[in-house]
C-alpha cells in the first residue's frame, strides 16, 4: 500500500507521440518522444503499445507500480467509451482505444481529446491551478477549446465540448472547414491568418515572409509569422493582432456564458507571440463582456509547453482511478471489509 | 426518522410572491399567492417571513416535517454566500437573504437565480427530466440563461452564469441595458420586440395592436403580441419570429460550447407564442452549429408554468441538504456514531 505510485500520460499528436510516466506529486519522472509516423494507414495501434513498452524498459521502474494510462488524442472521441468516432490524421473511424490499451496493459486508461488533456494539465500543475472553472483556448490550424468546472472536464453526451472555433460569427463569412459559414475558425486560426499573410507577401506587402516561406500557406506556420514581424513586416503584425482581436471577441462569449475565472491561451501561434496574444485578447474581450463578468475572467498564457497534454492526461487517469476507489469505498458495506 | 419530509419552494417575482410546500417526490401540497407590493422600498423582507409563516399555518402540516427553504430570486446574487448582491426591483443591495431566513424558520436555506430555479425545476419535474446537460433560456424583458450540468446548476464564483442575452452579436448594434452593444437582447428581448411593434403600430401596419396598446412599449407584452398575431397583424408576426430566429441563432452559439442534450425555453413570450418559437429556434440553431452537435441539442417547451421556479427552489434546498447529509455520513468516523 506504501509503494510509491505511477501514472502513464500520452500525447498522440498527428506527427508525434510523447509519453512519459509521473509520480503522485504529478511529477515528470521519465519521457521518450517518437515519431508517430502514419506509413501504415490506418495507423497501428501497436504503435503505441511498442513506445508505451519501450518506455517502461528504459524507465527501468516497478511495472506493477504503474496505477493506470491517460491518452491525450485528437479528433472526435467519445469521453465514456474511450472510443475515437474520427481521426481523420490517424485514418480511424471507431476504433475502441481503451479496450485495447487495457487489455494490453491490465491497468485502467481513459482517452480524452488532446485540447482537454492540455488545459486539464494547465489546471493540474501550470497557469490554471486552484481555478474554479478554466476555459482552455488553442488557436491552431483550428481553434480548440475546453471547459474545466470544479476539477471535472465537462464533455458532451458522446462527444467532446467547447467548440469555440466554431461560434458563428458572420453568416455571410468564409466556409469553414465544418461545412458552415462564418465561424470563427476562418478569421481568427492559424490557417486563416496564413491565407491573409500570403496574399500580403504576394502583394509584396511582406517581404521578409514572401523570402522565408513565398506564397505557400502550409509553410507559413507560427514560427514563420513571428519571424516575419521581428524582421519588420508590420502587415503581418497587423494581420495577427486582428485575428487575436477576433478571437477575443469569441472568448467574451463563452465567457458571458460560463463566467470562468481562468483562460488560459496557448497552442503554436500563442506560445511564439505570447505578448501580442494577451494583450490583444484581454483588451478585446472587455467591450463584449457582461458588466458584472469584467474583472472574473483573467486571460494567462499556458505554461507547461509540450508537456501540457502527457502531464494532463496523466492527471486525468489518476483522478479517474481515484474517483473509482472512493466510489467502491462507500459502496461497499463494512462486513465485505 | 421514517416521517414524512417537505420542502418549501419561494418564488420572489417583481410584481408576485409565489411558495409552495412539496413533499419527497417534489409534488405540490399546498401554495399560496401574494402580490409583492414594494410600496416600502426597500422591499421587506418580513414579508417574506410573513407570507411563509402564513402558508406553514394554512397548510397545516407539522413545522418540524419541513426540511428547508429554497427561494427563487431575482437580480444578483452570490449563491454560495446566498446574498442578493443587486436587486434593483426589491431596491436591495447586499441582502444576506439566506442567513436570515435560517436564523427565522431554523432550517437550511438556499437562494439561487430564479432563472436558475426554473431550469432546475424543469430539469426535476418537466421538460427536461433525465437530461445530462440542460440548456434554459427564457426571453422576457431580457433574456434569462442557465446550464444544468449531470444535476448541478453551474454558477459563477460569486455570480450566476448563462448570460445568453449579452452576447455581443453586433458591435455596432443598439445600446443594451448592460452598457454595451449590440447584445442579443438588443434584437430579440420582449422589449426589442415591443419597440419594433411600436414603431410598426405607428406606421399604421399593425391596427390590432395599435387599437388594443396604442405605441406604448410598456403596454405591448406578450399576450398583446400573441392577440395581435391572432388578429391578423401580420408585421407582428414577422417581428416576433426574426426575434425567434435571432434567438436560436445566440442559442447555437452556446450549443457548440456546452452540446447540451435538451434545451427549454420558457418565459412569457414562448408561453404565449409556444409553436411559433420551437419552429424558428430549433430552424435558426441548425446552420450555425458544429455538425457534431446538430443532433445533440433537443429543443423543448417548458411544461411547469407558474410552478417552475417555487419546484426547482424547492428541488435545489432538496438536493443541497442530501448532499450536506452525504458528506457529513462519509467525513465521519465510525467511533463517532
Amino acid at each position: 500500500m506504501s509503494t510509491k505510485q505511477f501514472w502513464i500520460g500520452f500525447d498522440l499528436g498527428g506527427t508525434k507521440m510523447l509519453t512519459a510516466v509521473y509520480d503522485e506529486a504529478l511529477k515528470k519522472t521519465f519521457q521518450i518522444k517518437r515519431k508517430t509516423k502514419p506509413d501504415s494507414h490506418p495507423f497501428s495501434i501497436d504503435r503505441i503499445i511498442d513506445t508505451i513498452e519501450k518506455m517502461l524498459v528504459e524507465w527501468g521502474g516497478k511495472r506493477s507500480s504503474v496505477q493506470g494510462i491517460g491518452i491525450g488524442a485528437p479528433g472526435a472521441l467519445n469521453p465514456e467509451t474511450g472510443e475515437v468516432v474520427n481521426a481523420p490524421n490517424l485514418g480511424w473511424k471507431n476504433v475502441a482505444l481503451r479496450k485495447i490499451l487495457e487489455d494490453a496493459f491490465k491497468v485502467p486508461v481513459t482517452v480524452i481529446n488532446d485540447v482537454d488533456a492540455g488545459t486539464f494539465g494547465e489546471y493540474s500543475a501550470g497557469a490554471a491551478m486552484n481555478a474554479r472553472c478554466v476555459l482552455g483556448v488553442f488557436p491552431g490550424t483550428g481553434i480548440g477549446g475546453s471547459i474545466i468546472y470544479e476539477g471535472t472536464i465537462l464533455r458532451g453526451t458522446a462527444s467532446s465540448i467547447g467548440e469555440i472555433g466554431h461560434l458563428q460569427i458572420d453568416e455571410n463569412g468564409f466556409r469553414c472547414g465544418c461545412g458552415n459559414r462564418g465561424c470563427l475558425e476562418t478569421v481568427a486560426s492559424r490557417l486563416a491568418i496564413a491565407g491573409q499573410a500570403a496574399i500580403a507577401a504576394y502583394r509584396g506587402q511582406a517581404p521578409a515572409l514572401l523570402a522565408a516561406t513565398g506564397c505557400d500557406i502550409a509553410k507559413i506556420r507560427s514560427g514563420a509569422l513571428a519571424e516575419a514581424i521581428a524582421a519588420g513586416d508590420t502587415i503581418i503584425e497587423e494581420i495577427v493582432r486582428q485575428a487575436a482581436r477576433r478571437l477575443g471577441q469569441g472568448i467574451a462569449a463563452a465567457v458571458n456564458l460560463l463566467a470562468p475565472d481562468r483562460i488560459i491561451l496557448g497552442g503554436g501561434l500563442v506560445e511564439k507571440m505570447p505578448d501580442l496574444y494577451l494583450s490583444e485578447v484581454s483588451a478585446a474581450m472587455e467591450p463584449g463582456l457582461f458588466p458584472v463578468y469584467r474583472s472574473n475572467g483573467t486571460v494567462a498564457i499556458a505554461q507547461l509547453g509540450a508537456d501540457a497534454v502527457t502531464l494532463g492526461a496523466a492527471a486525468h487517469i489518476k483522478q479517474h482511478a481515484e474517483q473509482q476507489h472512493e466510489k467502491e469505498k462507500t459502496s461497499s458495506n463494512p462486513s465485505a471489509s
